[in-house]
C-alpha cells in the first residue's frame, strides 16, 4: 500500500504584509494569525494524519534556518532548501522526484504554507478522502464551496467529480456566475497525487522541467547532491503548476468540501481571521474595526480611528485603511523607487 | 526714558501634543510649528525690538538647561528657572520684581512661549504702540479682532481703550455675540507695563504674592538668592495673572491688533499653523489632511487615510483623527492608570 506524505510550500516571499513582512521575513514565517506563524500553524494541521518525519517543508535558501527554528516538531532535515524560487511546479517536481526515490509508490500532498483553514477536522477528512481518490493515479484537487462571489481566486469548474477547466481570477459579474452556477468551487492550491503519477504529467507537459528533475533524482543518495541541485534546479523556469500541469492534464478529479478557507492575501484578510483585534502594547480609544500591531516594546496608541491597520515594526510603521490594503504594493513601489530597500 | 525689556513665560508642561510632547519635554521646546521650537520661534520674533541682553525667558527648573541650550541667542543667564511651577501670576511678579531691581523705571512685556502669530510685522508695531501707552502706568493688553467665533480662547471687553471686561471662554451662542458686538477681542496674554506698575496692582490684589516678592527681591544681588528663591517662591498661591490681577485692576487699556493668532492648543491646530504636513522619514500614498511626523529615522507609511495626525517618536506613536485630537487626555488618563507614566 501506498505511503502518504505532505509537502508544505513555503517559499513565497511577497510584501503584502510590509511592515510586518520583509524580503527576509515573508508572510508564512510571520504570526499573521495569532500566536504562530503560518507555516506553523499549517503543519500542526497536518500532524494529526502525518507523522512528523512525512511532512516535509520546502522553504527558499535564505529562510530555511528560521522555518527549522519555527518548526521544532519536524526533524531538521525534513525542511528542504529550494537554490532558487521558480514558483510551484519547479517546487512540486522536486518533492515528486524525492519522494518516488525516498519510497516508491509514495502518494503526496502539496500545499500552501500560508492559507488560513478553519475547519481542521473537516480539512483532514477532505484530505483522507483525497489520498484515496489519488490511489487510482488521479491528481486530485480541492474545490472549496463558494461562500461568496471572490473575485481575488481562482475558481475549478466540475462536472461531477471531474474538473473540466481552471478558471483564472474572475471579474464581479463572471464570479457571481460562477457561484450560482453550482460546478465551480475555489481553487485552495491544495493538491493529492502519487508522485509517480505527478512526475508522469510533467513528462507530457513540461518534459524540459522533467529531463532536469531525472537529473536531479539521480543524485538523491549521493554526495554529489548539494552540487547537482545547485546547478539544476535553477535551470527549470519559473511556472506554477497550474498552468504548467493541472490545467492541461487530462485526469483531474475534485474533492469537494466547504471547509472556512482563505489565502489571507492582505492585511484586511487577516483582520478578518485573527482572534484579537490588537497585539503587543497598544491603546486603542475609541477605535472600531481596527488591527493595531506593536511587534516590540513601542507603544501604539490609537484615538478615534476606524477601519484601519495599524503596524508598528522597529524601523517602519503602517497606517493603511484596512480597505485599501490591497494596494500596500503601490507603497512599497514608492519605497524602492525612493532607495529604501533596506526597509523592504 | 524707561527700558524695554521682554519675559517669555515657558512654564507649561501639557500633554496636548503627546507623544511629541512629554512632561521633560513640553510644548514650547518642541518644534510643533516646522523646524524650531515655539520659544525658540517667539525670542526670534522679538529680536528685531529687543537686544538679547534684555530678553528673558523664564520656564520650569526641569526644562531651563534645554531651554538655554536651544536659544544659542541669548545669553545663558537670560533664562531663569522657576523653583517650582506656580501659574503666570507668579512668574510675572519675579520678572517685575527682578527688573525693577535691575533696572527701576523698566518696562516689560510679558508672553507666552507657545503660541502662532502669523505676521510679525503687525506684532511688532502692537508691541511698539503698546509699551508708549505703558509709560502712562496702564497695564495694557493685546486684543486680537476675532477671525471667527473661537470658543477655546478668552475675551477682551472693551469700551474704546479700556478694558471693561476679561469674559472665560465662551460657549458657542456667546462667542457669536462676542464676535458680532464688535467690542469682543481674544485675549492673546500677551501684556505689557511697567514694572512698578504690575508690582502696586500684586500690593494691592495679591498682597500675600506681593510679601514674597519682596522677600526675593532682597536677595537679588546677593550671594543668598538660590536659596531664597528655592525657598519663597514655592510659597506663592498657583494663580493666574488674568484672575489673580488682571481682572481686578482698574487702569487696564488693550491695543487692538489682527495679526494672525493662534495659542496652538492641540495637534488639529498645530496642523493648520505648519508650512508642511510632513516631517522626517515619511511616505505617504493617497493620504490627503493628514499631519504626519517622525522624530527618528524610523519610517511612518501612510495609505488611503484621511484627516489624520501620525506621530511617531522613538517610544510610542499616536495615530488620531486629527478632529478628535482635543480628546488626547482621555488617551494619557488611560495610559497613567494602565502605569505607563515613563510614556507620559
Amino acid at each position: 500500500m501506498s505511503t502518504y506524505y505532505a509537502v508544505v510550500m513555503a517559499g513565497g516571499g511577497g510584501t503584502r504584509f510590509w511592515p510586518l513582512s520583509r524580503q527576509a521575513r515573508p508572510k508564512q514565517l510571520l504570526p499573521i494569525l495569532g500566536e504562530t506563524s503560518m507555516l506553523h500553524q499549517t503543519v500542526e494541521r497536518l500532524l494529526p494524519l502525518f507523522p512528523a518525519e512525512r511532512v516535509y517543508v520546502i522553504t527558499g535558501r535564505a529562510h530555511a534556518d528560521d522555518a527549522r527554528d519555527d518548526l521544532e516538531m519536524l526533524p531538521p532535515e525534513n525542511v528542504i532548501d529550494e537554490p532558487a524560487g521558480r514558483d510551484t511546479a519547479p517546487c512540486v517536481g522536486l518533492a515528486a522526484a524525492f519522494l518516488e526515490w525516498r519510497d516508491p509508490g509514495a502518494t503526496f500532498c502539496a500545499l500552501p504554507a500560508d492559507h488560513f483553514i478553519g475547519d481542521r477536522d473537516k480539512f483532514l477528512a477532505a484530505l483522507r478522502a483525497a489520498f484515496e481518490e489519488a490511489q487510482s493515479g488521479a491528481l486530485v484537487t480541492f474545490g472549496v464551496k463558494p461562500r461568496h462571489a471572490a473575485t481575488g481566486y481562482g475558481y475549478l469548474e466540475c462536472e461531477g467529480k471531474r474538473v473540466r477547466r481552471f478558471c483564472e481570477k474572475p471579474d464581479a459579474a463572471t464570479a457571481r456566475k460562477f457561484v450560482e452556477s453550482g460546478r465551480h468551487f475555489w481553487n485552495s492550491g491544495i493538491f493529492v497525487w502519487r508522485a509517480a503519477a505527478i512526475l508522469e504529467e510533467f513528462r507530457r507537459h513540461l518534459p524540459g522541467h522533467h529531463a532536469i528533475l531525472s537529473t536531479i533524482a539521480e543524485a538523491f543518495g549521493t554526495s554529489r547532491l548539494p552540487e547537482t541541485l545547485a546547478l539544476e534546479f535553477p535551470k527549470m523556469p519559473r511556472i506554477s503548476i497550474d498552468y504548467g500541469v493541472m490545467e492541461k492534464a487530462a485526469d483531474v478529479v475534485m474533492i469537494e468540501t466547504d471547509f472556512d478557507w482563505d489565502d489571507v492575501g492582505s492585511w484586511r484578510a487577516a483582520a478578518a481571521r485573527r482572534p484579537t483585534p490588537t497585539e503587543g502594547l497598544t491603546e486603542c480609544v475609541d477605535s472600531p474595526d481596527c488591527l493595531v500591531l506593536s511587534t516590540d516594546d513601542h507603544l501604539v496608541a490609537t484615538l478615534g480611528v476606524e477601519g484601519l491597520v495599524v503596524v508598528h515594526t522597529p524601523d517602519a510603521t503602517l497606517v493603511a485603511r484596512k480597505d485599501r490594503s490591497e494596494e500596500l504594493k503601490r507603497l512599497v513601489e514608492r519605497l524602492k523607487a525612493r532607495g529604501l530597500e533596506k526597509l523592504l
